[in-house]
Order: structure tokens, then C-alpha cells, then sequence
């Protein structure tokens, strides 16, 4: 069942074989391997608890720091929860053949634009076990086939679980290479190649992973390798607001990619918020780097060169600037940011919608923390990561980033000489 | 006006500058300056005459080929078509600023899904000068910045038709760089390196040319090579319709990407098609290469080699091929097409169904002609290309496929930690 013995060409040829059946097969179907798979994932629980017990007891013999041994934990409380992210991926409505257009162009021409899958999506992600379920579920019910990778550390939780998601999916009717994992980090090169199977490839991980897989394949890469987030606190800002996005920004969840990184102030604010701020983040032992202007408000804190800007620190540490109005706001933000997600507080409309529109990143927000950017948070069921590309899908990636379209065209044996010779004319009638 | 003593770079980075001017700007700013261009092209009428004899004359002095020469001319009939597509787009709804999502996550959070530009946008275009004005009013209505290199067989045409449209976009109130044309080959390349400055490269051109730029750019590339499109004749077809298609599909005109290169038969509808179908095809001097079965039927073609099957003729040859049934229509389809644009011919409702769903193209249609697989046909009022890719853009490209979106969320103060922490609930509202 496991693809170890297996080239990663050859997973990914037998994928592409059975995309082609997956893209066809009813939601019926679809649901009722997720629920299937739910339920499997339930009645395994010790075989998966088992697995990760090897896993954490490896992780602990390395030396791998706390962080790292938090995520890999697959406890009983996370398989409860991947089985309800499945539960309820069942409830979302069907991404495929949904009608994005319908229109007569001639009495007897009827075209139609319908959402269909993208056809293999190959994921390399890092050890969070409960990845593994929430891509291998985004994946099945959108019609993709799905190559996984995992991080190594997980290797005996991944195996267990793929094993009961490939049985339980396969009893319920799916093709076998509905879902294939790689097992060994030498695949992932060979993986990267398979451009004549692979439609997509989604990593996950550090930058200098996510740099590396784009820099190292023809198959279109969707993703974000940096997130530099910023909190723009405007002059018609509420001080005690900014505060606490920007704490819950920067500290609810230091590493990770929608924390923020450089705080912005507007000058007429600044001296309101810079002291009850700079006394929130000592409390929660936020390292402070500010430029000129913020020095001269609170001094002992380190200077912010250019080289800050342009850090995602992805720990206790944030950068300040004083900016001289929401326009310099918006430049910086433009100029040093990742395009991931940006945030203005302020109860002026006017900033707010300046801001909105004229930030060029994944989401704008007003008057709330940067940590919601999330597939679930979004009501995405999970998500397969966060794209910074403008092209597909940018932002939190759901279903409807999992899937593309065709157009339909239904005739009565029309021919395109009688329009451009006259006999025939077009009117188009959205329907 | 004309960049062509800036460099490609220099260009792009003024590009990339406006690029955030124009993606604020109103549509009625960008309605009234297509308005302008519409006239100024009306009004200096002459000038472009005059330019396009200079292309013409040098053209025939090269001896180049007709179909050529006719693409090349701009004559008053397409400065008029010219002119009413762009009034025509100025009816087209926004594409900017669609809210594609609004969704209450919490009684005071919001989350919007709004379309906005791309941002810079590379067109390599052939000789025909009608593509310029379209390229330009496609992405000035989009609010994406255009970076154009068109062919040097019509630089004269071209630089005449970039002066009058620039001069009238700017003052319309569009940035300097809303529009900028490239005129030498050379900068194809330094364009092609620009990515941090150009989002999207569109080439438009012959299958070579579209390879090496794909080959040659970290930029994402969209568009299509080869255009190796179907007809298939199921047993439940008119055989009258199935001729009657089949000849407007490969010669209505052959040399475009959506004619049809290869002839799909039922078994069971061979013996009634071949005959009248060959017929039909000698009358207009195309050449037919038949697999062994239709040789049986029909003697005295020369046989269809599996190269055949992957070449686009763009000429007036064909290949003919029985199959056994939908199925195996299907699989040549999917193994040996280019995922353009193919067609089945047949009154039977259960193949048709089949094949809609089963041919993994940008097009599939039922009982009409390839032919049809255009920007203008479907409604889009022009297309910057037709993409056979899968992601972001599938088939012609219009106004929605040069658009991307964002995410806008709003706010009162809503922090993560909250609903991390159990304080606050998730109610997902599509509103």
C-alpha cells in the first residue's frame, strides 16, 4: 500500500492514470469516503497512538527542541478533531461542476463554465501529522489525486495514518492512487520533475524549503515561502485595540507565518500608543527594535535597520517604525512585505478603505488580529496552505483552490463560418 | 512616449510603480479613457493609414508570405471594429472590485473575497496590429499595467497605435505607465528577467516561441503552445452535422490553435461518415492520413502514424482515427491533445455527458465547432490569449482571467486568542 518500494515517477504516473477516474466520481461517493475515513481513523486510535508514541520517543532520543515535539504529538484530542474536520468537509458543498458561467451565445449555443479538478496535486509538508488527514481530505474531496510527502520525524504517524486513509478510501470506492505517500526525502527531487503528471505542487515548510522547491521545478509551486506581517496603527486608531491585535498578532503564536513582524505607527498616534505598547510587549518578553522616531519616544530599546523590514523574526521579536501617514503605511508595507496579510487599526473609514484597497497583499484587514488568516478561520473546512501568488488562488487555500474549470459548449451542429460570414449573429444572454 | 530608449527593466520597475496608481483608480476614469482612445483612433485615422502602408510596403518588399500580409493590414474596417470593441468593453460589467465571498465569521468579523488587478502584465504578441488595441483595452480595464512587444513586422502600425492610445489614456487621467511598448527583440529577454516587476508573461505566438519563453522566465506564463484539437463522431451522431462541423472546424481558417488536427470515428459510425466526410474534405483539398481502419474503408490516403497524432498541422491535412467507443475516444484525447479546446458529435446524451466530463480540456463541446474556442465567441468582448494551463485561467482569457482577488476582513478588535481559548465561537454566514 505504501509507495516506498515505488520510483516517485511511477506514483506519480499511476496518480495521473487515476486522476482521470477521481475526476469523474460522484460527491456521493466522495462523501462517503470521507465519512468512511472518519470512521477508521476512530476505531484505529491506538494503532495511531502506537505510531506516535515511536515517533515522540525518537523526537525526544534526537534532542528535537519542544516546539517541534508539541506539533508531532498526534494525541487523542487531535485524531478527535481530525475526524471532525472530516465530518464536517462533508457538510461544505461540492467544489466540482459548479456553474461560474452560463450563457446563450445563439439560440441553440448554450456555454457553460465548470469548476473540475486539477488533476494530481503533490504536497511536501512538515511534521504535523494532522496535516496529513486535513490535505489527504481537501485533496479527496475536491477530485484530486494526491502525492504526499511528510517531515521524517513523523514518519511512523504518517505511515499509520495514510494506511487506514488508503484502505477506508479504496473500500469505498476510490481509485487506488486516490492518495500515495513518499516516504523517503530522496523522492522529493524526483517528484519535482514529474512535470508531465504533477498539475501542482504545495510545500510547506521553512522559506528556504519553499524557495528551494520553486526554484527546483517546472510544475507550478503554490505557496508562500516569507510572511512579513504588518499592524498599521493609523491616527484614528482606538489605542487600546491596537494594543491588543498587536499583541495577539505578534504573541498568540510567535512561528508562524501570519504573526505579525513590523508594526507601523502613525505619527499623530504614536505618542498615545508607543509607551502602553512597548509596556504590553515587555510583559510578554517581545524584543523591540524601533527606528529614529520610536527611539526618541522610548529609548533602550535596539535600532530597526532596513535588514528588520525585510525579517520574518517568527519568534519574540517585532520591529516599529513611525510613518507620516497611511500612504508611507502602504509603501512600506507594498515595498518590504511578503503579500501575505496586512492589518490598518483604525475607526476612520476613509484610511481604512485607502489602506484596504491599496495594500497588494492575500487579505487586508481592519481592526483585527493578522492571525486570522487561516483556512479554518475563513470557514475553508482546513486548508493546504497560504498562497503570496496572485495567479489560482492567493490567501488561505480551501476547495475552490483545488480546483480549476472548463467551458462547456452545447450546439445544434453550429458552425463558426456562419458568424463571421453573417448569416448567423451572436447575442449573449447570461442565463 | 515610446520606451525604446529605456530599457525593459527601467520599464517594468515604472510599471510596477503605476501598477499601484492604476489598481485604485475608478472604472469610470478607466471607462472614460477607453472612450478617448476609441475616438483618438477614429480621429487620426489617417496617420494610422499611413504607418500600416509603410508595414505593408516593406512586407511585400521582404517578400513575405500572404496570409502574413493580410494579418499585417490594418485597413479602415478593422480600425473601425477596433474602435467599437473598445466602446463594447466599456459596457462590460467591472471586472474589479466583484465581491466574489462576503461572510460573516462572527457577528462583528467579515470577511470579503474581492477581485482586484493582477498587477503587471507582459504581452508578446504577433504581427496582426488589431491585437494591440485589444491587449491594451483588456488590461486597462482590468486596472493591470501592460507591457507590450509586439512584431517587427508591424512596428510602424504599432508605435503609431501605442502613440495615439497613450497620449489618450494619460489624458484621461491613467499613470504614464499604464501602457509602454517595447520595439526591439532584445528586450524580450530582459523583460523575461523582470520578476520582480512583471506578474504574468502572455506570449502569443508559434508553438517554438511560446516553449522558449516558458523556458526562459521564472515569471508565471500563460497561454498555450500547441493547439491539437478534436472531433469525435460517436455512433449516436448526425452524420449530416458531424461533416458539416468537421469542415468548419478544419477549415474555416486552418492556421489557428483552435482548428482540428485529428478525427475521432465510432466503429459503429464509420462506415456511414468516412464516405461522405472524404468527399467533403477533397472538395476543399485536405488531406487526409488515416489509421489502418479507416484505410479499409477508404482506400488511397496515406496512413496516420502515432506523430501524427501529436502534430498540429495548422495546414489543410488531417488525421482520422476509429476508435471502439467513447472510452477510447476519450484516452487519445486526454494522451495525445493539447487540453485546448475538443468536440463530440452526437444526439446520444449519455456519451455526451461522458465526454463533457471525461476530456481534461479547456473546451469541450457537443455539436459544434472548435472553431468557436475564442475570447470574442464567448462573450468576453476580446482575449489577451487562451490559456491551457490549469491554473488561474483556462481557455480564452478575458477581463476575469487578468483579475486576481484578496481577502478583506473586518473587524472590532477581534483578536485569535480568543477563539483559540474557547472565549469566542466561530459562526460561519455567507451573507
Amino acid at each position: 500500500m505504501i509507495e516506498s518500494d515505488k520510483s516517485a515517477r511511477e506514483a506519480a504516473r499511476q496518480a495521473k492514470a487515476d486522476s482521470r477516474a477521481l475526476a469523474v466520481i460522484s460527491v456521493e461517493i466522495r462523501n462517503a469516503a470521507l465519512a468512511k475515513i472518519a470512521d477508521a481513523l476512530t476505531e484505529n486510535s491506538v494503532a495511531i497512538a502506537e505510531a506516535n508514541s515511536k515517533d515522540l520517543e525518537a523526537a525526544a532520543a534526537a534532542g528535537l527542541p519542544g516546539p517541534i515535539i508539541k506539533r508531532l504529538a498526534f494525541d487523542e484530542k487531535k485524531l478527535k478533531d481530525a475526524a471532525l474536520g472530516l465530518r464536517e468537509m462533508i457538510g461544505l458543498s461540492d467544489p466540482l461542476g459548479r456553474k461560474l458561467l452560463r450563457r446563450e451565445l445563439d439560440a441553440d449555443l448554450l456555454l457553460e463554465q465548470i469548476t473540475c479538478p486539477i488533476g494530481v496535486i503533490g504536497v511536501i509538508f512538515e511534521s504535523r501529522p494532522d496535516a496529513l488527514v486535513q490535505i489527504a481530505a481537501l485533496c479527496l474531496k475536491s477530485g484530486n489525486a494526491a502525492i504526499l510527502k511528510g517531515g521524517s520525524e513523523a514518519a511512523n504517524t504518517n505511515r499509520v495514518l495514510y494506511e487506514i486513509i488508503h484502505k477506508a478510501g479504496t473500500e469505498a470506492g476510490l481509485p487506488g492512487a486516490f492518495l500515495t505517500l513518499l516516504e523517503s526525502r530522496s523522492e522529493i527531487s524526483e517528484l519535482l520533475s514529474c512535470h508531465e503528471e504533477v498539475d501542482l505542487i504545495i510545500p510547506r515548510g521553512s522559506n528556504e524549503f519553499v524557495r528551494y522547491i520553486m526554484d527546483h521545478s517546472e510544475i507550478p509551486v503554490m505557496g508562500h515561502a516569507d510572511g512579513i506581517c504588518h499592524v498599521y496603527v493609523d491616527k484614528g486608531a482606538d489605542i487600546n485595540k491596537a494594543v491588543n491585535i498587536i499583541l495577539d498578532s505578534k504573541t498568540q503564536y510567535v512561528a508562524v507565518c501570519n504573526a505579525v513582524e513590523t508594526i507601523l505607527v502613525h505619527q499623530d498616534a504614536a505618542n498615545e500608543l508607543i509607551e502602553p505598547l512597548m509596556e504590553a510587549l515587555a510583559e510578554k518578553d517581545v524584543e523591540v527594535r524601533g527606528c529614529e522616531r520610536t527611539m526618541q519616544i522610548h529609548s533602550g530599546i535596539l535600532p530597526a535597520t532596513k535588514e528588520d523590514y525585510l525579517t520574518e523574526y517568527l519568534d519574540y521579536i517585532v520591529s516599529v517604525k513611525i510613518v507620516d501617514d497611511t500612504d508611507e503605511a502602504i509603501d512600506h508595507i507594498n515595498t518590504y512585505g511578503s503579500h501575505h496579510t496586512d492589518a490598518i487599526v483604525t475607526e476612520d473609514e476613509t484610511a481604512a478603505s485607502q489602506f484596504m484597497l491599496g495594500v497588494d497583499s492575500a487579505g487586508v484587514y481592519q481592526n483585527c488580529s493578522t492571525r486570522f488568516a487561516d483556512g479554518f478561520r475563513y470557514g475553508f473546512g482546513a486548508e493546504v496552505g497560504v498562497s503570496t501568488g496572485k495567479l489560482h488562488a492567493r490567501g488561505p487555500v480551501g476547495l475552490d483552490g483545488l480546483v480549476t474549470y472548463k467551458y462547456q459548449l452545447y450546439g445544434n451542429g453550429n458552425l463558426v463560418a456562419d458568424y463571421a460570414e453573417g448569416r448567423r449573429e451572436f447575442h449573449f444572454k447570461d442565463l
